[in-house]
């Protein structure tokens, strides 16, 4: 499978499972592994970190997925199929911007993506859209045993797997949700949710990474602690307790908001939906901001013309490199935000 | 006829005449005289006020129009009347924050106005719909002469009819015209055609007054110079060249924008008709914005399901006096955009 595989295919990002669906965008968890006999790659030769990203690449896809899987050298991928994988949250940008062999193996249904010599040697994710802690816990799980079948992972008896930044030390896991708050964004509330989540040592980050918190309503929200704990510790305790609680908090806001300002609400959905069903030029970021009040409409019941797949499909592909590679590559900013308009209010106009 | 009655009659504002009515929206002629053997207002005493007020009211009516007319009394006017005239053009700001006896004669039609005791004793006014100089100028004469049939003007043989301000003496009459020049505002030429104005001495202000030309599309363009040349020169001139070359000027300015910018201007057209259909509040500030650019998209062609009279109603009945009066009295201003929101969509939604 290949980036214009990918692309073609918006995989697993049109599904909404689950019960919390209407704010849980999608649910992932990553584990951080290293290969013994090699050193971090902070200290790694290119030599090293050749050999290495040659034994992983060769015995990872076999180990991926039950599914096929295949293997994506970085070192030969243009910027805007690196900014594909990016966007479908396959690869981080941190991978794309290391030098040296590296790669991802993806697996055919875009479920589990195994970096090879990002910050660690391995980091191995699976993502589902909606919440799927629990399902995608179990698939990690056996996906880690059957890579460890293959290679030797650096583990030390009391601190666990080692890492080359101590901060994910012991299990080398990740859970994160990605969430839609735009009530709380709305009522001012998400100052105190954010304290709240730093006081349960959790991390928040805006959709664009770290520092992003300000802009939009979308909000990945994972744990930091990853020693002193089992995985099903962790996992449970954020798909027990720290999601619920935030998804709750949102609801709360949701329906304070109907309550006291239901016009204020439907202005607010309304006219984003008008604007994404006009506009004949729009930047992504504005897209986002529109879209993020049609999914608020669409989940209030307001707006009942607009499916929530078709709201996933939207965020997926009005992307700029998902755009780009639609329509055939490279794109200026200035006809990227004309066809990205003209895309919209085809799809919105579908029925 | 009451304001109740002119609110209910959307007049002159629905039409759209000339050749020029893409581009001017309304043409009003006015003329100032005052009486012999009163002071002008400035001097005179209350009694001498009431005592002109009252022969006025009682002569002019049977003067203004050969259609029927009626003496509204502002001294017995509420706030909400008074800006509904306003609104209307049928009086100025000016006379409803003067003192003591003061009033409007107003035809049927709404064609004609007569202040009485604003600035000067009398200001007579005819207003049409579109680019219709010629005819409100003839009008205009019969009407001066029909009220001169029954009171003596101050006229001095060397300089002509004396003002109470000197900027109105001779002639006493204003020419002016409200130009729609989105175009001219878009590419930022608007300045070039303000200091052309200035060198012809014209005044060139904004909607709503000296100090708004920055806000808006819309420009009322009048002459300042009153004496030295007969009224049908200051016509004639006006509708022969002033406003020929800035209506040109704007067209120019439109094509230049089609042809260079064709998706700018469609986007801010749509963005704006989608808005106006999806609001669930706005403000008078805001409509009118939307407005205007709904209005270019018509007379460009790009928008073809609104018709002039249609924008031409809206501007007048999303006013915030006339908004108030349409629904029974003094509404706060919240309610008030919840109102002209739904009031938008619904004519919008007419077909």
């Amino acid at each position: 499978m290949t980036v214009n595989d990918i692309v073609q295919q918006p995989g697993i990002w049109l599904e909404a499972e689950g019960n919390l669906a209407d704010i849980v965008i999608s649910s992932r968890i990553r584990l951080a592994r290293n290969v013994v006999g090699y050193p971090f790659l902070s200290r790694a030769t290119h030599d090293q970190r050749r050999a290495l990203a040659g034994l992983l690449a060769e015995r990872v896809p076999h180990a991926a997925s039950s599914a096929k899987s295949s293997y994506i050298d970085l070192t030969h991928c243009d910027e805007l199929d690196c900014q594909v994988l990016v966007e479908r949250q396959l690869i981080s940008r941190q991978l794309v911007e290391a030098k040296g062999a590296r790669g991802v193996v993806v697996s055919d249904d875009q479920r589990c993506s195994v970096m090879i010599n990002e910050e660690d040697h391995l980091r191995m994710h699976m993502i589902r859209g909606g919440m799927q802690l629990s399902n995608l816990w179990a698939e990690l799980n056996q996906l880690d045993d059957r890579i460890e079948s293959q290679v030797d992972y650096i583990f030390h008896p009391r601190f666990g797997y080692l890492t080359a930044c101590p901060t994910n030390v012991g299990t080398g896991i990740r859970v994160s949700v990605m969430l839609h708050l735009p009530a709380l964004k709305l009522t001012g509330e998400m100052e105190r949710v954010l304290k709240a989540a730093k006081d349960m040592n959790l991390a928040v980050r805006g959709l664009f990474g770290e520092g992003t918190e300000a802009t939009g309503d979308f909000f990945q929200v994972s744990n930091q602690v990853t020693i002193g704990r089992s995985e099903k510790e962790i996992v449970d305790e954020f798909k027990d307790q720290v999601v619920p609680r935030i998804v709750e908090y949102e609801r709360l806001a949701r329906q304070a908001l109907l309550d006291e300002k239901p016009r204020a609400v439907d202005d607010r959905v309304f006219r984003s939906y008008g604007i994404l069903q006009n506009a004949r030029t729009i930047s992504s970021e504005e897209t986002l901001l529109h879209l993020s009040h049609l999914r608020l409409g669409v989940h209030i019941g307001r707006i009942t013309d607009v499916s929530v797949p078709k709201l996933n499909e939207l965020f997926l592909i009005t992307q700029p490199a998902h755009l780009q590679k639609l329509n055939g590559g490279p794109i200026s900013g200035e006809e990227r935000s004309a066809i990205r308009a003209d895309l919209i209010r085809r799809k919105l106009a579908e029925r």
